[in-house]
């Protein structure tokens, strides 16, 4: 089989690199163009040996040859790049916000929703490329333990989240701001939260998907931790659902990616730990390896009734499943699904 | 006015410090009595110069004069030597959680249930001497905020804490498990959220307190700060309550404390912070100073509304307002009320 | 008395801030001006209410009426912004880089060099106005505890410094790369570690500074410690020397500001601890307080013979003695010898 | 090829688990028994699936059948225990530092001086087993940089350490002491690293070693990083040596562990960096894998002059090389020596 040829956007941050990372032996895609800003081009790419750092614009890409294209960019340097890249026949896996809430464009989880997927495929029909999306670093990990609660009449969540610093980026989040300290507050996270987590869960409708009316009350904050985002959440149900009801939902879920057998996906997406201590974002931050997986699965624990209500504590990886580990899971479901020639599948 | 001869029991640890300091220089408490164990006794006090450590007993106390006794005790230690004390004639005001259940020892925050003060007199009936308590940590600031939501309905709080280092005593967590690490576990301490919370709020009736029928849902955990326990918050009503009630039932708010001007009474017990990103541990654990109130505020922000709910971020310094401060408050109201002869009113 | 009108350049850093702190009631400095980047320029001044931020340009703070000028800008954008002032009678006390290694210009500590504020008076030959410049943060610290020992035949110094975030300023040390990690490198900082303790320790000669020829061996660290660079040193000397002479030489140490009782001056500015495991950062990083002079003393502890050599660890806060609080005790000589009309002895 | 029977005393530390995990897959060690404090003694080992933790004791090692044993125990629990092992005809490889400096055991570092090996057979004259040590986590970097520097004419060493949490076991460190801190002292380290290093470098005399004239300096601190001690390093030559003399002297250095292809050796047990930040516990502390030898390489970096002395840093994993990694390399150069039968040889 011949590997797809394969640039990473944005390839010299925290999340560039983790693609690269990914893409280091990867059975179906192979890397051909690394891209940075005009400061780091030219230079060797530590990422992966033997490759130079190209400027990021979509003429690189073209002329790299590459046909599949994960982008690491900021969302403001995202928008414009990704559009013409799909316009010029690209297929787009991105990790950034800029397209995430467009009407055409898939909000991806491969366990969660792989349906959406199709909204790719109706894309082709207008452009000679798509554009396909993963969440919110936090929407990773939550959306997917809520999958498969909403047979059991999940109806509103709560979750206060403490996320890494590797969140915001190599520079993004100062020393002198966060040692010892707690930051209450993350620009524009909550909103994402929301509208992100409603967009997955929802019903794909013809060319649209209808958001689920799933109540969703975040609270977003940033500790003092290098990886990983421990959120503390509160599930409520339209009608009666214990603890032990929630246990078994999560306990046996499995999905598309695990019947695929994708690459990149942990053999079971959720790891239930009984431990009365964990997660922790240093002990399990890496679940779902050793190998490729490894950060792909989301822990959780503490499951325990709060009334009526259920509270348990998940981590996600934010730089792995929540971020290029995605989007190279949604790339990996795409080939199964034909929606990348010169794959897997030819 | 002669001051009350005093004593600080478990005086060497962190909150055993904070007692000394918010009684160095204390207009109506004369510290002449610091005890701690064995190995400590006989050497000076580093609280207070001229002091010598004494081993920690009821005769120490005795001994020494003391009639007005903090405990700082570890709960497993306290509990036999305030009966004691209290057996002795003397009036103990602990941070321990040994008796904060007990039917006729009231749980005290002077700005939301001074009322309950009421339960220490009536010990005066049948023992010598009595006992006050304060609450955990996380409900030291918490229930101060919940009280003046109580008459718009309130209904069921759930809170998640990040509960400062400095909670576990000087060597109760280990560096290498919080070191750029959150463990979403302590042991007791959810329980001690509920059930305390709900004593607090509850009404005094005749000779015990009935508890307050608040459903309460805690999520507690341990993050790499020193000093302050943040708390992600949202509160559910019985009727419709906006942001904005909220905003103007905290705003204003004093209490007994604050008409009684004691003397580690803050101006405002609560300070309503508009920034986006506070309360933040390193900036505003001693909010409520400069002088003897500092640490004695509880900060609140990021109100807004969460649905029909309402989601707000608190901090409380958790070894000032939630624990020496608190016990130091409860025994100035206690002056005020005429349970400490030989005090401010003699 | 009038106060004198002063302005701070680059007034929202770190630095800068901790000059509005110790220019709040300060007896002979009067705040009027506080500049910063375009960007923030209209902006309230956090740092003094009342204020409004101006932008940094020699026209601003000429349009002030402030003739003294605290300089807390970056060495690049310094150079030609104080140079400019002083050709337009200004009086800069800087704690930038850019003017420290001028013939000119004393580099000065007024505990161990004050003599060399002369070169300030033989500018005024040629300018209307001068240029003062305090040292590195770490050479403030180091420079201070070498004087005393300069009598016993000092000859080489090694120093490793373990130095705080805020060294960096609000944004110059990435979370990401620090937090549970050491970096063994900061840019440059050796090369002025060497060549400006040589220089504070040199010899006033005419109109010129002879950089003194001790050896200076030191190799910079940057640690997860929010304010306060430790320092490990080793002293040797021409002629036997012990640890006890170096205790006698350093405990007893006053000098000028002592004696003038300078406003910002510490009552001793060495402290030396007899507690095995001190100076600690977050324990004495506020050494010389309280009050004014609160970071002001260096502190000095572990003190050893190794071999024939000495030992000790020290610990200078990095923006207070370091920076902000060194340039404005330089001013308050500046007062003290006649260089700044208007002020404390008008 | 049967593997020899092996023990692991003080298995549930930090440095038990290290000796757990490099046992496990071991090609010529079997691990049989893993004991610790009666407390946990009866619960399954987390160290290695089916194994049961049993008491600390000789009897328990000698009814398990174990041959090789190494020991994990604090220095006060070791002396006894392994002493008794030794007269049951053990081989005991101990990281405790009860019997570092008795006369007739080796303190061993296989790339230094393998020779000193000769002391554990001369042990086997008089006694049924023997006892071979390894140095502290600090000397074990520190010592295996040095010896390729002795023929250069080395002859005084300033070392200042940067030791992380993990060196003081599990709990060894508080939370409380050492967030957003430095403590300048450790007990009882510095006397180590002085004494150790010249035992480990002394010369071999009969029935004795002779400790190396050496001259050296230490100042030991804590800081908060997890893993990796970092050491800051100035030599002195008796004879003019340049940088360039130290990097061609620890460029090519390996010795008869790489000769022998010892399984836990690294390929090369100095890692010189070019980088100029370089090297950083987070980084590098896993040097020398992947795979068996991760950790086992000390990192080196920042070489440059310091007048006529040359400094630079290094990083040694303190609880691999520095501790369990040291032993198990210990063990495996006394197999290919002869010491251990049954075991590769046989």
């Amino acid at each position: 089989m011949k590997r797809i040829p394969t640039a990473i956007l944005g390839a010299t941050g925290l999340v560039g690199r983790q693609f690269a990372r990914l893409l280091d032996g990867h059975p179906w895609f192979e890397l051909r163009c690394a891209t940075a800003t005009a400061r780091s081009a030219g230079h060797p790419y530590e990422g992966a040996p033997g490759l130079t750092v190209a400027g990021t614009s979509a003429a690189e890409i073209v002329n790299s040859g590459a046909r599949l294209v994960f982008s690491a960019l900021p969302t403001a340097a995202a928008g414009a790049v990704e559009e013409e890249l799909r316009r010029a026949g690209r297929l787009v896996f991105s990790n950034a916000g800029a397209h995430r809430m467009d009407a055409d464009v898939p909000l991806l989880i491969p366990e969660v929703n792989p349906e959406h997927l199709e909204l790719a495929r109706a894309q082709l029909a207008t452009h000679p490329g798509f554009i396909v999306t993963n969440p919110n670093c936090v929407v990773a990990g939550l959306a997917l333990v809520l999958k498969p609660l909403l047979p059991l009449g999940l109806e509103a969540v709560t979750v206060t989240s403490f996320q890494a610093v590797s969140g915001g980026g190599r520079r993004g989040v100062a020393a002198w701001e966060i040692l010892g300290n707690v930051v209450p507050y993350i620009a524009g996270e909550e909103e994402k939260v929301e509208r992100e987590t409603r967009k997955i869960l929802g019903k794909l409708e013809a060319d649209r998907v209808a958001a689920c009316p799933l109540q969703v009350h975040p609270s977003c904050s940033r500790v003092p931790v290098p990886d990983g985002h421990l959120q503390s959440v509160t599930v409520e149900f339209s009608r009666p659902a214990t603890a032990g009801d929630v246990v078994a939902a999560l306990a046996g879920f499995t999905a598309e990616p695990q019947r695929l057998e994708l690459p990149t996906a942990p053999r079971r997406p959720i790891a239930l730990l009984d431990e009365p201590d964990r997660p922790q974002p240093r002990l399990d931050a890496g679940a779902g390896g050793p190998g490729r997986a490894a950060g792909m699965a989301v822990s959780v624990g503490r499951l325990r009734p709060l009334g009526r209500r259920v509270g348990f504590f998940l981590l996600v990886h934010n730089t792995v499943r929540g971020a290029a580990g995605a989007s190279v899971l949604n790339a990996e479901l795409a080939v199964k699904r034909g929606l990348l020639s010169g794959g897997a599948d030819d």
